[in-house]
């Protein structure tokens, strides 16, 4: 079974190249810490800690899939970012999903496209 | 004193916004990884984990800083792409420095603009 950390971003937010990256960390190293010491976090770094980036149009898209990740048991790490350049403060610009297996993901995210 | 995380990435490669954001993730997530249970870790993650993602021109410009690193004691976590899509194995497409104090990251890294 393969692992994998899917990051899920809004394009409806107009941020740059450097910010996106920087927003994606922020929520790969959040589901790194949230999922220390369990055998998903292990699994995935030993197969490589395989990411995913995609993208979701909308805020309100994005907590759908949140929500639906909580339903499936999915450890989800949501971003507010902290508003210090291009967004306003408590902004939700993406969220990491997992690390989980490509199973447990398909019907979290496995129709989003890749940014 | 303030505490960050400082990503330097090649801009020579042509990567997409995605593949940009997913190497930065690796980079920051084994920079999380490599700092466990260090006060710089503690500190950085206090102050709200702050990213902040600059580019250098080339592979030699990365080698150097990772150098300069090395001999300034800074921590780093330069990022060997798998080549599973856009890049080549073994690709060396970026690298965290830190997490780490302003101080010490600014003759590392301070001259290098944001991505």
């Amino acid at each position: 079974v393969g692992f994998k950390l899917v990051i899920a971003v809004r394009t409806d937010l107009g941020m740059s190249v450097g910010k996106t990256a920087a927003q994606v960390a922020h929520a790969a190293v959040m589901a790194t810490l949230l999922a220390l010491g369990t055998p998903d976090l292990e699994e995935w770094l030993l197969q490589g800690q395989t990411k995913v980036v995609v993208r979701v149009p909308s805020l309100e898209e994005l907590r759908q899939r949140v929500a639906r990740a909580r339903q499936a048991g999915v450890r989800t790490a949501p971003v507010a970012d902290a508003g210090h350049t291009e967004l306003e403060p408590g902004t939700e610009s993406c969220c990491a999903f997992g690390p989980a297996s490509d199973v447990a993901l398909e019907p979290v995210t496995g129709d989003l496209p890749l940014l």
